[in-house]
């Protein structure tokens, strides 16, 4: 019957090309899969990985060559559940995890799931992503969201979930100091994850005076603005102004700048801990002997995995992180393209793509 | 009484500037301190720091600004113990770990003694080191020969020892892959100790064929020459030569070298763990983002802590690591600088210096 | 055709009530799921979990309410595989690892599979065992064996597994002082586990004498044979006799008997750590405040997880676990019930059930 | 001068054998060691293990021989310095680390100082306690007050430590549900502490249902008053009234109550993690296969160290942790012998001795 094939329509908006998107009716995915639920996706932040694919058609090896639906940071509506599903049901309000691993590798069954090399992660190429009106996920990668939570919030989690996994990396724990490079959604989160975990200092770094304004009014315990001068320098006046002794004991990188990092590298103590959580170029001058002889320990951060979505959840609805303060402004899906130049601009700290309805 | 003081004098081997070492009869050493032993060097090694320091005056900040005993590679024999000493006893054996911690501050007391800012070492300004007749040392520190070691072995201690450390800092466990870069005496005990903890593959990486053959009769059970190309077509082809799949567990950097960290880094799988060894140039091209979208864990190593020379003993006495392998030969005390440039020209593996008698 | 049915046929030696065993003629299960591989199960070993059943048609809250095909220590052949395997074909030879997780649980997303709270495990209710002709498994829970391993070493894999996950479990790390209670099959394998993990003292405990003799030829280093005297007593005789000074680093219990417990907690250092390998009584009397004001850590070990089957191929491929020494007598499937009753009888160390063909 | 002397006589509270308390004057204790510094003692809590020694002249093997000054858990104020000592002055006011280690044994260097087999801790035999107008220790056992504590809450960051200590070994991280035997002080700090760690749930069980309502009014997220029923059965109650589905995260038992073990254990969900912190009797009937085939961490607890005093600062001062609420009364040095007796017939939480003046 045509009107319910119309409610069942599957509008998505799709990255055709380098700046090429357009909406399409795509079919409904098909729920085959009894561990599955069917989601109608209702909001969708926008990164700045989407607005990468957006504008240049790739990330590093990751090229789109077939038309691909954008998006991964939603959160949805359980429409229909499969047999097996036992802890969701139809018109339950979920975050949606977007990738899913192949659950058999090696690195899947020690627990590091983020990196199985078989990952189908919401648009990264060939997977379509999350702005459409149905996806399909399994239970296990859907948290239901508590009464307390909106599903504005609930879009949200995607990158709290970045956040605490590069926090976790990091090894915050009670009494640590820590320096956070750039004060975009992801660090201004982690500044967020890295107060609750306990840190007596937060530094937010960035370039930016108005950022580091809301930073401090966010999460940060205090900022920092780097002069035109080497990161060495740089490195020992925010030691200085900010009573850190030897360095500080954690810095984390949400900038993906060469600066920030080098910065970072000399501002640590030593053994302190680094972690690489922004993108940027693919090779940088790095401080290596700095590295070598205080010991420090350098990680990435890929994604996010076992357990950092659940954790998002908690932080939110414990109220531990507000973030609603980081939502700028909503549009609709028919504008979802807006959303994508307003990112791109730097006008908002996040925006949500709402419906399609 | 003249003789008996001629028995103690303390012949030392001296920097006095750049390339400037002179023999100096200098004070015995008095033990004052009731936990400490008097010990008579027997035999000392002679690694790449310290030619550093003949040839340069320093090493990084680290500035020779008056005349300094060289040496910190050295096996001794116990003359004289504190009130205090209970598990020594004069004519013991013993390997002597020539950096004392100050014990009282945060790095110490957490386990990380290596890491201490007060750190007493030798031969790093402004401490005399071990080419001299007589060492003072805390009991703690001097680590009993077995009756099945000899003091030339003992003199090995230390380089094993900072094997010991880089090899636990990159968590070589049973069944890993690991790729050693460089093949000198740090590199090939790295290589041994990567063996003993259970790796299964352990790849030496040298420009020098002579060096890996050593490497593959020592403890290496397969070797790879770079050729002049990228690091990740290196890398490449150090995977697909040695069946590594997605990469090896483990790198390890001993040689301090650009391309070498470049190649590692690319040879990991995603989760894999490398470390910084080798002293190279304060800062390098380094490719950052594969670091991060593989979720490295990159670690430098500073000298050695916490057991580290307690295995490196071990380790020895088991038949583990025949340390002796690398002895290439031994010069008398007399001719201490001949082992120095012996070192500086890449003649031998190492070189030990024995007595003064 | 009748003969290509009787080729097919999957004989099965199922336990029906308590001493109640019989051979069936069941169905050859069917490869519906595309990652799972069909296999011939060539030689199953049996242990006392096993006989268990079979005295008492259960184990603890575990319950034979059904028919329940028996067996779980199993090497086979794969006869066909599903659409999605990649690494396995027909005609290879793997150990079977015997118990199949949800993949999809907090616990198996950490990385902790053996403790899925929706396991399938083989011969453990309501799930049928390896006892038969034929069996599926997922292709990664199957272990191709190396052409220097035979099936009968595959059937060992089992056992080796466990005392890998133990042993894990324990910390054993290089140089350590480790204590074993019971010298049966997973205590010998735990002994020569901690001596492949850089154990440098393994003494084995038992109170029958031949197996401590077996022990020192297999892979203790020493042996101690407790007397009639309380456990703090042994524990001191025990520390006497090896030079354990303040105590062993490790003690691991795979007797399951209270003595044992008692005295491993006894034995151990300040900061020690124990592991209860072994079943037996629910509840006993336990020396908590040694176990508090040492600060020991006491830990279970249940079954294997991640990377524990394929750390017991490479051990025994490697060499440096002889898994064969304990194979003391092999019998035809038909046979089967006398495997059961010598393994009751303690005539044998491991025997295995060969079939059927 | 008389009266210089007369300032500076040392009054201290000296248990001279079962229940046979005096004041004595003694020697003020001399600075030595360039790394003292000599306080003034102005709070000290009394605890369960010093009404213990007063009631019994023991613990353990820890026998009073001689006569020993009572008191560990105190605030001072800093009177001499030695020439050795940066970071205090006279004047400073700090919280009193009162167990020294000999800072060169394997665990002392391992960063587990509170393992020391050499630690001298006050009021433990042959060692004097801080019940006394003068103390020595070491500049880093003194953790400097921040200027909005008192030294009231100076004196309680003993037990702070305590429960620090505790509740790191249970590994408590956010997300956790964690439940806690007894609701006397430790314990009480414990559910704090766990609080701050993150734990969502925190249930505090007792006995005593005045206790259970402080508890919820400091710390704890819920109670649970078991009944004379059997531990499983009081640990299903639990869970269920807690929605604890497979059971808690982590159990701490500060009650030292054979009851509360057992039921800790039933309580907890597989792979989860259980810390004996209460003193008790020295066996006790332990369900040993729950804590097996449950795969459970159960870890002791003894006293502090690396890093547990500073967080227990930093928890107060930053408000995270009152512990004034846990001050029951002060009494004056003159009539120390009262705080006993209130201690011991639980008429407390906390009593402070103040003084000597």
């Amino acid at each position: 019957m045509t009107t319910a094939t119309k409610t069942r329509e599957n509008n998505s908006f799709v990255l055709r090309g380098v700046k090429d998107v357009q909406f399409e009716e795509r079919p409904v995915p098909k729920l085959t899969n009894p561990y599955d639920v069917l989601l109608q996706v209702n909001f969708t932040g926008i990164c700045g990985s989407d607005v990468h694919y957006w504008q240049h058609g790739r990330i590093g090896h990751f090229v789109v060559n077939d038309p691909m639906v954008l998006g991964h940071e939603s959160a949805g509506t359980v429409v229909e559940v499969g047999s097996h599903v036992k802890t969701l049901k139809k018109g339950d309000r979920v975050a949606m995890e977007p990738g899913v691993p192949c659950r058999r590798c090696v690195r899947c069954k020690e627990g590091k799931y983020n990196l199985c090399f078989d990952m189908a992660f919401a648009a990264t190429p060939p997977y379509d992503g999350t702005l459409a009106k149905y996806y399909l996920l399994p239970e296990d990668f859907c948290y239901k969201l508590p009464d307390n939570m909106t599903l504005e919030e609930g879009a949200l989690m995607e990158p709290l979930a970045v956040a605490v996994h590069i926090t976790k990396q990091a090894g915050v724990k009670q009494g640590d100091t820590a320096v956070v490079f750039g004060a975009g959604p992801v660090g201004l989160l982690c500044c967020a994850v890295a107060h609750t975990l306990g840190a007596k200092k937060v530094i937010a770094v960035d370039i930016n005076k108005e950022r580091l304004e809301f930073a401090k009014s966010f999460a940060a315990t205090a900022s920092f603005e780097p002069a035109k001068v080497s990161a060495a320098e740089n490195a020992q006046r925010l030691k200085d102004e900010n009573d850190l002794g030897q360095g500080a004991d954690v810095a984390i990188d949400a900038s993906g700048a060469e600066p920030s990092v080098q910065t970072a590298i000399h501002v640590l103590r030593m053994g302190g801990r680094y972690v690489q959580g922004g993108m940027g170029r693919d090779e940088i001058t790095f401080p290596i002997m700095a590295a070598c002889t205080k010991e420090l320990t350098v990680k990435g951060s890929f994604r996010y995995g076992s357990g950092d979505y659940q954790m998002a959840v908690d932080l939110a609805s414990s109220g531990q992180v507000d973030v609603k303060k980081l939502i700028t402004r909503k549009v609709s899906f028919e504008n979802a393209e807006q959303a994508f130049e307003d990112v791109k601009a730097g006008k908002a700290i996040k925006v949500l793509i709402e419906g399609p309805r």
